[in-house]
């Protein structure tokens, strides 16, 4: 059955797959001392436009919240996030399992304010408490958003700002890094995510990759003794190759903007049918996440035909639902999907 | 340069590359939930004759340990190992950063004995202050152990004797399983690792794959809501179809136990082949890490021109050095080495 | 100055100092193995009608939550508590730093509904991504609340009735039970919040001790290895003794009763001596804590002569300000304080 | 029953009972902020001669250990400890609650020495694995010893220059501090400890007061924002006077020395007397805790007079037993106890 339910149904990139084949039998040190992870770095750092970044890969998106999170943060620190985001909901409380608060802010479309962040930290101060509650450390938030949407340059720059004003540092979740940046509505670039964010990370699991994350801290920020902390959350991969030779793959000839760019088209695509079909967007997604409302007797139907994700219920006889495109999203599967609405 | 520095050199076995490459474009359900995971669980718990067992796949070799550890212990218990151990000396602490001791004892030659386990359980409830001591919930063994040895049949029964004496689960870490089962000095098979222990894994990334643990809980004793104790410990695999079809194809026409006997047909040789030469062994290993004891000088030239492992100080003028073989090592490499010494 | 900053200004009633002294060089078990610990325990039981409960003392209250939370919780559980609570704003991530999340709930002046604890956990359930997600595995509420006011009967059944029907159980902090017991506005008594509260603490701190809260478990459902789990925590007092002699005297005579009866006539002869001079009300708090709107001014004249707490902004020109009796508020202070306004 | 069994059997020092009671009714601020604490680290530095040290107060010793260990060190890093240290034996794992391990050390007599954390230090570093291994953070220390032996002056200066040369603080457990010092063997004083420590702690429990520990940081290194660091592991008193009152008084007209003296004039009586009768020495303690081998028959029979303590296995028919004496010991016990012999 065709799926739409998410961006990791499919392996990963051919390119990525041949050139795992191609440097299989190589003999390389372990724990990301190989010499891929240490093309991959440097191919990272050329597309970002920040030579003094260092790079680091891990496995999946939940443990790379986590260490980056909890490496940066002091004990005493939580992480400012909107009360929507990946790291509030959706990672079975591995932000507290290391022992930090998220300290929830509200968000609309999946977004927070600048000011809403710099009056949480102002208020926090003039709190004659505030010894007594969690110091504001640090800003996460993702590109896209969880709704699929995107900050603006603009709106980037003043959380920006705010972090710079309050010497904390912002930490931007891009497991779908290249569906933003990809998107018509999108106005920034890698580069300006690298200028503007104190430490990021591109996602490579959704976009073309077995399996992987590259952490950029872009300000000579990298935590003490990385690879300990790395190691003691589990999460030191014996043949840091792997994830070294996918992103070297990624970030040759351009391939991981390029099937950023064929997902937003499909999605587009996606959009573009249903809406002439007459369906009801839940927001406007600029990105590869299309989210509707549908009744529930058609969802029951469609879904005998296709999958996709029940998002959450709108009323009582709608839900919202979540269809993904990616990389691999074969743009016969969007006729089929329309042809069957 | 040819080297023998540890068994996680290259990349995978060809057939697994295969395998992934045939299956790449099926849309699969993540986070474990995909067929090629169900069907590597039911050729698993063929191969092990364990109907009953649940199997589950992790990424990595301290993650499995700190995951299965921290969930199947109570937080007031501690896990017993030798002092030797992988969780004791070479995991950076991953065990106590999730709230537990190891309550360490004497090894000899990497392994422990059931009568010091019982001694020590013993003690601890004999105490009058055990209520202030750190209670012993569940024994830690590898095989083979950190010194490439091998518990005899006989002792993994009394060890698990001992445990279900004080109701205490036996864990078997098997990051090198098949490197141990394949040995000549082996007096067990899978089968009765499975019967004998309550909690065991067998490891992957060493043998054949590139990454990638297989977790067996052999007596329906899978921790409730294990998913999302693997999710909050940021373990949880998106793609998780990346383990499932490595070990579907590892444990299809015997290739696990096939490559493993590789390795320690390579290992024999190397050793064999030291030993004619006149190199002293620091202990018989029967597997596939060999460890000699050699003059600081001939390992400084050897370095030149082979890669293996300094492992301690044996005096002033000798160093311990590991020679680690694997399911990829060319025979004509163990050649070379010999040739050179 | 004269001072209503809080309520844990003074030491403690001179009759705990008596039996202090009477008691002192009676050489007793320590860690609270002592007789007057179980001598207490037994006045406890008797006063709250649960003869089957079993009771602990521990020094504070955010030692006591974090405990008791944690002993009680899964680590894959969270708490569900009010967004104003205590464990949500003022122990300084303490829940956190033990590995859970708070899960918050909007509340009105303090008090969460038990319909809304429903709400998330129905949602929680229905939830296909659930397993991602922290389980809800405790109620916490506060009686009186943060804001001083009042659980009904009414309200708390329905709250344990939806804490029974989803089998997590009702914990109740009772830093100032005592407040709220005898105010005129209570509807609930000691007996109730035995019979309606799985767990709930009886504080001692602020209602006539030096230290220590009573802990009671209601339905035979102490934590496996407390003691130990106290320990591990820091929190076991030597000298257990302290605690144990202090609520023997609170619970010996109708005391803790008595005093707590105290505290809330002063606080009414304040409220409406306050009311009486225009003082706008921030809202009608019916037990200890008296929480008015004041001009920022007023508040710094008046502060010069009498110490109170400013607890958050109103508007621009004027604050939340708190008045706190407690069992050793003299009335003449209360005369003075209501003679300068 | 007349009892030795530990050093925490009575209530406080009369003169501390006194002053609570002189102080009760004084409003004063919470959570350490009050004058007599203020008054009471003023003493403390005085009397150890060190004016830059920052002196807090918390309740216990294992709590005190749990928190300067854990807000110390760096998550990647462990303690050093003797293996029979109280940390390592004796807190419920509170160390490793916390995260950290404890890096243990052959002891003799409860001691380790200078040599051997100097050469785990230096064997650290030297190990290429040693990324993947716990680093080395911290050395801990108590004075007396667990065995109530104590380190001379050289072996502390031998210490102290170790952790100088790795740049490693040194923490010492002082929860019988006045006991070593007050011991006719020791050859340091209280402005020793100071001078040759980071941290260490004055411990009042054991010494005259009803609960509290007194943390001396002598180097401007307390930990930043160590309140909400308190706080966060549920250590912060409500009402801090509570230690601040006892510390005030234990230090003031010497006090502490003198009721430390008094508890070793004891030991000394009690020791002297048991060897005048012929019973053997388990090893020769100089201070407060006397350690025998007895008989198992005689044991029992001496414990239906007599508490003690049964500390461990000597041989089939011996047990090693524990007799402690204190600050409220009186001398016709002893008397009593050598007549029974």
């Amino acid at each position: 059955m065709i799926s739409f339910e998410n961006d990791y149904l499919e392996g990963a990139h051919e390119r990525i797959l041949h050139r795992l084949i191609a440097t299989n039998m190589i003999q390389e040190a372990g724990y990301g001392e190989d010499d891929f992870s240490a093309q991959a770095a440097e191919k990272i750092k050329s597309a970002i436009a920040c030579p003094d970044a260092t790079i680091r890969f891990l496995v999946g998106g939940t443990q790379t919240n986590q260490i980056v999170i909890d490496s940066v943060l002091q004990p005493y620190e939580g992480v400012i996030a909107a009360e929507t985001g990946h790291i509030s909901t959706h990672e079975a409380g591995a932000i507290e399992f290391s022992g930090h608060k998220v300290l929830s802010l509200p968000a609309k479309e999946g977004k927070i304010k600048a000011e809403d962040v710099d009056n949480l930290v102002e208020t926090f101060y003039q709190d004659a408490n505030y010894q007594h509650m969690v110091f504001p450390g640090m800003v996460y938030i993702s590109y896209p958003t969880e709704y699929g949407t995107l900050y603006s340059k603009k709106e980037l720059e003043a959380l920006a700002a705010v972090c710079q004003k309050h010497k904390i540092p912002l930490y931007l979740d891009g497991a779908r890094l290249g569906y933003g940046l990809a998107s018509p509505s999108a106005d920034v670039t890698i580069q300006d995510i690298a200028r503007l964010c104190d430490i990021f990370y591109i996602g490579g699991t959704k976009i073309g990759a077995l399996c992987g994350e590259a952490i950029v801290f872009t300000k000579n920020n990298e935590p003490k003794n990385f690879t300990t902390l790395i190691k003691q959350h589990g999460a030191l991969l014996a043949k840091g190759r792997l994830i070294g030779i996918q992103f070297l793959e990624l970030f040759s000839d351009n391939l991981y903007f390029d099937i950023s760019q064929h997902a937003i088209d499909m999605a587009m695509k996606l959009k573009t049918g249903m809406l002439a079909k007459g369906y009801q967007q839940y927001l406007d997604s600029p990105t590869n996440q299309q989210f509707f409302v549908m009744p529930n007797e058609k969802i029951n139907e469609l879904q005998e035909k296709i999958k996709f994700a029940r998002w959450e219920k709108y009323d009582d006889t709608r839900q919202i639902v979540r269809f993904a495109t990616c990389w691999a999203t074969k743009e016969e599967n969007i006729d089929a999907l329309l042809a069957l609405l």
